[in-house]
């Protein structure tokens, strides 16, 4: 029987006229789409952070075709200039986001690699294969994550996991198996209580939410099987970096013998060490707001590391695209082949 | 230089005519006064939460006062049984509460010790003792405390130690040294991003607030010297029982080799191993909300122990009023006599 696409599997979407982009800042509690009519709207709205993870992936494959649409009347080396421009201006709107980089030069290379087609038309077919290769990535992970877990597995994650986490969820399916969640609520942005949640329901999974200080005590509890989360970016010596609280949880997990299993697509291969990945840190006073509301003393500042890193004596298993990997072997992820 | 006393570390008052109790569900942000006439009244207000921590001890001291003051034109026996009800209400209102009980007997038992005395004046004396011996313990508590601290010590704390918190910052200072916390906000109620944090500024104490998911990142980082937390109970084997959060901190402190330090009067006799701790699991929609909005997706249910239990293998120091125990020595604390 098929189930419903949950709702952020589907939240930005290129149009004839424009981009539209599923607010996430507000989701689930007002579903309202953001219309972007050309790259520089685009670029504003990853940079408002009305969508992540992997929202500005595919937001900014969908912003280059626009761009490659206002520049079809121009001579072709102008037109080349304004999609170099577009690629710039996306790049630029979140410093940290790797896959920005990877959406332009997908459209770029299906533009270069076909100089006698229609721009727009070379465009389009590059976003469509930046996302096709995407989701295809995500769901190899998916299926390898699956085969990790025990029937009715009991997982707890952390933050949203995007793609991975609902291709984890259908290859279990897929398998026959069931599987229920515990995911923290993940403050400040509470992308736990919000995406991962409303995700889950929506997609008929089991799930119960904790708050971030829970999680030890569910994995010394006994009540997880496994602890999945994905990562931001895994370093080639198996360190794993991915928003504040994983390190608590991982730990936990070690503690009490729980797996942790971290889900890449792939390790970085310009991320030697964990000293080659620098830290976000983020203002401080978003600590002190929740959902827009003071919720702490007005007397004292917020501190707040926007991700933390995971030694490999505390990962398991890094999950990747061509399957799993200890973090202490890595390398061989490169070796078979490159991606 | 003298500085004035936090706000929490007088409120609880008793005045001619009432128990007057700070209400510490909007604390800091409204500084509403709960007025209590008479001991059912002040029994409501711990039953709703209005104070907690070590508040409901004080009230039940001086409701117990309302009642003797109630009770006062009775015949002996008559005002005796009439005492008796109302430490049966106090007790009932928080059932795991164990001040409550001893808030009682010490009223009771200054009343019996003193027949010929009137009654008000030796329920208010056995009052005014029991508040003395509460502080008088928490000072030395919070005197050990400081003397196992560095100068400059950067500590991290979770929850609201309450008057430790108060005693330990004094101790310190007393000492000559200067000492910095980081708090974590302690979600569901926020009795970090409120109550501790809000404190510490009022004694001028640098503080920085963290969520309950960043505790290993500045543990792991080496920007805390101490972990030093409350307990709720610390078993006579040594098992740290108290907010839900304190076990992943504490793990996470063990992982990175800082010392955790956690604070009790005493070990409890009437606990020897953990198992004869339950753990209160509260309303799982707690975890939904912030302060009284809803920040969780509409479809997922909440799960809310309310406690965890830190095993001895993770808990450095158990420091009590009678100095620092090795979590495996807490013997020792009775066997010097009894408090």
């Amino acid at each position: 029987m098929a189930r419903p696409v949950p709702t952020l599997a589907d939240s930005v979407r290129l149009t004839e006229d424009a981009v539209l982009i599923l607010d996430r800042r507000h989701f689930p509690f007002r579903r309202e789409w953001v219309r972007c009519a050309d790259v520089d709207a685009v670029a504003r709205a990853i940079s408002d952070m009305v969508t992540q993870s992997s929202g500005p992936y595919f937001a900014a494959l969908y912003g280059m075709v626009l761009a490659a649409r206002a520049a079809a009347g121009l001579a072709p080396e102008l037109a080349r200039a304004e999609l170099d421009r577009a690629g710039a201006v996306l790049v630029a709107s979140r410093s940290t986001n790797n896959h920005l980089g990877k959406a332009v030069r997908a459209v770029l290379g299906a533009v270069d690699a076909a100089p006698g087609t229609d721009l727009v038309t070379a465009a389009t077919a590059g976003a469509e294969a930046g996302a096709a290769v995407y989701h295809a990535r995500s769901r190899s992970l998916g299926e390898h994550t699956a085969k990790l877990l025990p029937p009715g597995a009991r997982v707890l994650t952390h933050c949203w996991a995007d793609s991975y986490l609902i291709e984890t969820v259908n290859a279990v399916r897929a398998l026959g198996n069931e599987i229920s969640f515990y995911c923290t609520e993940t403050r400040p942005y509470l992308q736990g209580a919000r995406l991962t949640a409303e995700t889950l329901a929506e997609m008929g999974v089991d799930t119960t939410l904790i708050t971030d200080g829970m999680g030890a005590a569910v994995l010394s509890a006994g009540d997880v099987d496994a602890l999945v989360t994905a990562a931001d970016r895994v370093t080639m010596d198996g360190h794993v970096v991915n928003k504040v609280g994983t390190l608590g949880l991982a730990v936990a997990a070690h503690a009490f013998g729980v797996p942790f299993l971290a889900q890449v697509q792939a390790p970085d291969p310009a991320a030697p060490t964990a000293a080659d990945v620098p830290i976000e840190h983020r203002p401080g006073a978003e600590v002190l707001h929740t959902l827009g509301v003071r919720t702490a003393s007005d007397r004292v500042r917020g501190h707040y590391p926007a991700f933390d890193v995971t030694p490999p004596r505390f990962v398991g298993t890094v999950v990747t695209d061509r399957g799993p990997f200890a973090p202490g072997s890595l390398a061989d992820y490169h070796r078979e082949g490159s991606s």
